[in-house]
């Protein structure tokens, strides 16, 4: 493996935002979500189905009367809400949140077993049943949660209090599974604990963390298969459907599996903890695996949003080029996932293929998972919506037209609290002398701890404009490179260093400036960005004869509110389309208009006819951004446009 | 209500079939399906799941000892079975086959109750439950089914052996439900009894037969609801699902529903019953609601094959517009049932609408239900199928691309053998001294007992090409009406009456000739048949920018035999069609062939690109009857083509 080609990430701690974009979205989420969902957590928004997260806390603590409730994982939302929250602190000190969390600890070190076992769904119900269906019950899962949550709470505020009591945990877990003949030879059912295993090894560099995290994965799938051994004389729902136990992609082992298979958010959180393992042990055959892996989801599973997972059933994959729009599933959660995943492909090699994915999830199919307010939230992300069909049709009545406030299973909006506001540490990678630009983020990095001697500050409007100002900022002059990514939708853009143009190479979508960078130097990056007309694979039978529009990383779509019901009678010509900023319309966002057609005809109570010209219409088009869609009335959505 | 409207039925004791197309299939029905089947219901065929149906006759006898097997509505399968093999007789005495029947019947009458009651499943299980759970447990449904086997074989052989079982059976119902006081003020959580009491009170001009049947029209869906007095404390599926109790057409009273919901095959069933009672009873305001609801039915939820109920889930009509070709189910049942329904509409009234739609399910929505050999069946009827989207997709996983030999619950079967073998009884009606022809089948009819004073005999290669060719026979020259439907889908026609152009006015679909018809008249009918592009209503987004190939009332579609996979990237253009009726092919079917267009590249690992102008290269495309899919290879099919 070319361990050459690493790439360090540059850590959130040094990277503030000040992005017209991000920053509205990171303070929805600080000043908003963070005290909903704590809120939430301790069962006070009215009329939500009850989180029950710190009342099991409470109860396992010995504090409190009563029974576990909501899901088995419970436990995560709350690890989900401190790894947010900590994040929070790290740009905006909160005595008072700090507090909260100190508190909140102390309250998770009680509910601690002497033994260093956590996981409230035992503790209450009976701690001799423990470990005894990893296949179902996500034990390991919320350990992962919890062990981010304590990693991102000591980065945040220096504390070892949550990291200590996981640590205990952790050597319990390791005291539990491994190879030899005395320990347990299982797995999580939910994937998770590996990569968190990962970022637990990165600040302890205790090599049993690497190798627990390593031996979840490679154990995966080996024959005979745990959860079949595990799970005799029980009756598992996904092991008997037909995904069998590639639901929990545990089939066969890692290494031999070349398709995505199975519950999607699993899948990527494996990946993502695979993808660090590999590159911490420089792990070529791995990486290769994952590399296979990588294409199967993003050139043959991936809704152009960045939406993974196309079945509803199981919240899965489904097979290559089954991308229906109406049905989709695609889960917030697992575009998020695909986002980790991404990040930790792009650690190992720069390729502006993964970068490329990484800016057109997060841009399109994780935010599209909140109400621009960050007060309801989708867990399904459809291409296509008709009201009515999901409300009287079956097969669509898991796609909502309209965002929920909170679920009984509520994985997606924490997730999406805790990307948030870590969005920093997505954006620069550093390889020795050179600084790797993935994401245009205004704001300031410091970029000396790893070793490039300056800052980076950055003036954009993202991804409104294509236009990047960069300004650097160094106590002395040195050489370095300055790699800046070159997104694969943009057809053309012009490189200035100090107002003159320069000839960069270009590697793997990144354009290398190599010079003597000083104090003051301003480079500007225009990338150009047009409206374009997308078209998928003719094997994606679905979009046949449509169109998607983008502009720049950004996904358009089609709203009844701007464009009246029944769009699937809108076709688009070859009218020009205007882009105008409106800063007042859904939080500010370019819209995009074009004169279309409509196909007309009111064919009273005829349903079939000899066919006839079809009359179409001029008609008006206005396009919004896909994140921004559900944001005033109900209506029909519709990303793929008649062409 | 205008009584004068009423068509009186020609029984099929008096029509003889010599029809290329149909008799091919009575006699696949006869020869194959009737004898299959009864090795079926013995639990004789090798590696099918076991029907149990005669077992649990002897079981409930008393013959043999056991568990009742198979669903609750099992007997209905042997129903339906004795209810072909008698149409079978009528035409094709059969002494040992009539020997099978006379002994299965006295098995019957043997495991009948002294009160009556005859259904093995609470015979075997515990007659104290009987008619405690209506609404799941089909008892009205086995016992109307039973009903119609028992009229099939007293007008097949004249024998009453099993009428009077049935008499006996239907005595306790009505003892039991009613509107008086003490008894249950019930009805069938699946229809069938309505239509079944209905066809024996034409028989036994007994008015007790006539008001129960009324009484479980009228006694449905009013409040309260009895599903849910009988139900309290159970938990029922389907009311707990969104149809609530319309899923059994039972959440209001028929009168007040004007759109077809819940269980396709139940609707179908009722609406037939319904319009059997409305017919008999002059109930102009009941006709009118099932006029209603046969317009939203044939306008809104209707494929272009017949069939109707769009949704999977609950085997179920979805809502109006929403046709989508590869989630479909279109149970073979339902398109039966929409046969039966329309057969009895123009039983009220002769509209060229209720023969159009029951020529269509008879040429595509129902005979798809069958291999062409009569082996092997659908359950779904799909327009548009990937084999692998069947094999790998939850959603599309009811969707089968072959069919398959028999089913656990096979209700469709036998429901089509029976469809097949009364289907002389569709083709004629006799009003005063009008003979009205619905269907254009070879063969004979003597019309004499309904009044018209002839003999008519048919040539035709219908549906192949659209020449009739009519000889009377008469002893007497006298004047009567021959009213000849003109289909919905021809455009232009010609009509001789002894080589002598004829203009004869069209009333309702029905070309009118009114003179003395003497002995050798020859009345020739040329329907113009071209190949047709049909289009789907705009409303109907799934058929947006496609076109559907109509051949007289045939269906055409696409299938990967003939043109490879990925149909989806196949358009039509305006190049001509040709037509060439294939003897071997298929049992005999007209082929359709025309230069298409193939949606060409190869794009390798991309997914998305930014849009290029399409290259579409020509490409020989050939065309099939719908019905016929699926009778070659596994492969793909679709009847809605890009164009």
């Amino acid at each position: 493996m070319n361990t050459k080609n690493f790439i360090k990430t540059v850590p959130m701690e040094q990277v503030e935002v000040r992005d017209s974009f991000w920053n509205r979205y990171m303070e929805v989420v600080r000043t908003s979500m963070i005290p909903y969902q704590w809120k939430a957590l301790h069962d006070e928004v009215e009329g939500a189905t009850p989180s029950y997260c710190i009342h099991n806390f409470l109860v396992a603590a010995g504090l409190k009367e009563g029974k576990h409730g909501g899901c088995v994982f419970q436990d995560s939302d709350l690890a989900k809400w401190i790894e947010a929250a900590s994040y929070s602190l790290i740009h905006h000190p909160d005595a008072a949140l700090e507090k909260d969390l100190d508190d909140l600890i102390e309250l998770i070190g009680k509910a601690q077993q002497p033994d260093g076992y956590l996981d409230t769904y035992y503790i209450i119900t009976g701690l001799d049943k423990r470990f005894t269906d990893l296949q179902n019950n996500h034990e390991l899962y919320c350990c992962g949660h919890m062990l981010e949550a304590a990693i991102a709470f000591y980065r945040a505020t220096g504390k070892r209090s949550l990291l200590d009591i996981m640590l205990r945990f952790v050597d319990l877990i390791d005291r539990m599974f491994g190879p030899e003949e005395d320990k347990k030879h299982g797995y999580p059912g939910h994937e998770e604990i590996e990569l968190a295993l990962m970022k637990l090894y990165r600040i302890t560099n205790d090599p049993k963390h690497l190798r627990l995290a390593k031996y979840f994965i490679d154990q995966r799938g080996q024959s005979p298969n745990y959860f079949e051994e595990e799970g005799k004389g029980r009756n598992f729902y996904w092991a008997n459907s037909h995904f069998k136990y590639q639901y929990y992609q545990a089939g066969k082992p890692l290494r031999e599996q070349t398709v995505a298979e199975g519950h999607a958010v699993r899948a990527m959180y494996l990946y993502t903890g695979a993808a660090d393992v590999a590159k911490e042990t420089a792990d070529e055959g791995l990486y290769q695996v994952l590399r296979t892996l990588w294409k199967n989801v993003t050139r043959r599973q991936m809704y152009i949003t960045g939406s993974v997972g196309a079945s509803d059933y199981g919240e899965a994959f489904s097979y290559d080029y089954d991308l229906p729009n109406d049905t989709v599933y695609g889960e917030t959660c697992a575009a998020i996932g695909l986002a980790f995943w991404a990040h930790r492909m792009l650690g190992i090699e720069p390729r502006g293929e993964y970068a490329d994915v990484l800016e057109k999830v997060l841009y399109n199919g994780t935010i599209s998972g909140m109400q621009l307010d960050g007060t309801k939230f989708f867990y399904v992300n459809p291409l296509e919506v008709v009201p009515e069909a999901s409300e009287k049709a079956y097969v669509y009545s898991h796609v909502k037209p309209e965002r929920q406030k909170w679920f009984g299973c509520a994985c997606c909006p924490p997730n999406l609290a805790r990307l948030i506001e870590s969005l920093p540490e997505y954006a620069y990678g550093v390889r020795e002398k050179t600084l790797f630009v993935h994401l245009y983020l205004g704001g300031r990095a410091d970029l000396r701890p790893q070793g490039i001697p300056a800052c980076l500050e950055v003036e954009t409007q993202y991804p409104w404009k294509g236009n990047i100002r960069m300004t650097v900022r160094a106590d002395q002059a040195e050489q370095w490179q300055l790699a800046l990514r070159i997104p694969g939708w943009c057809g053309k853009y012009a490189l200035r260093v100090n107002g003159e143009a320069v000839e960069a190479a270009v590697r793997d979508g990144y354009a290398v400036i190599d010079r003597v960078f000083r104090d003051g130097d301003i480079v500007k990056l225009e990338l150009d960005m047009p409206v374009e007309k997308m078209q998928a694979s003719p094997r994606v039978r679905e979009d046949i004869g449509k169109i998607a529009v983008m502009r720049g990383p950004v996904v358009y779509c089609l709203e009844e509110a701007d464009n009246g019901p029944q769009l699937a009678r809108i076709r688009l010509t070859n009218a020009p389309f205007t882009v105008t900023y409106e800063p007042e319309l859904l939080s500010g966002v370019a819209v995009i208009r074009t004169q279309g057609e409509y196909l007309e005809g009111d064919w009273g109570e005829d349903l079939y006819r000899k066919a006839a010209d079809e009359k179409w219409i001029p008609k008006d088009l206005t396009l919004i951004p896909y994140y921004a869609w559900a944001n005033r009335q109900k209506g029909e959505m519709r990303v793929w446009i008649q062409s």
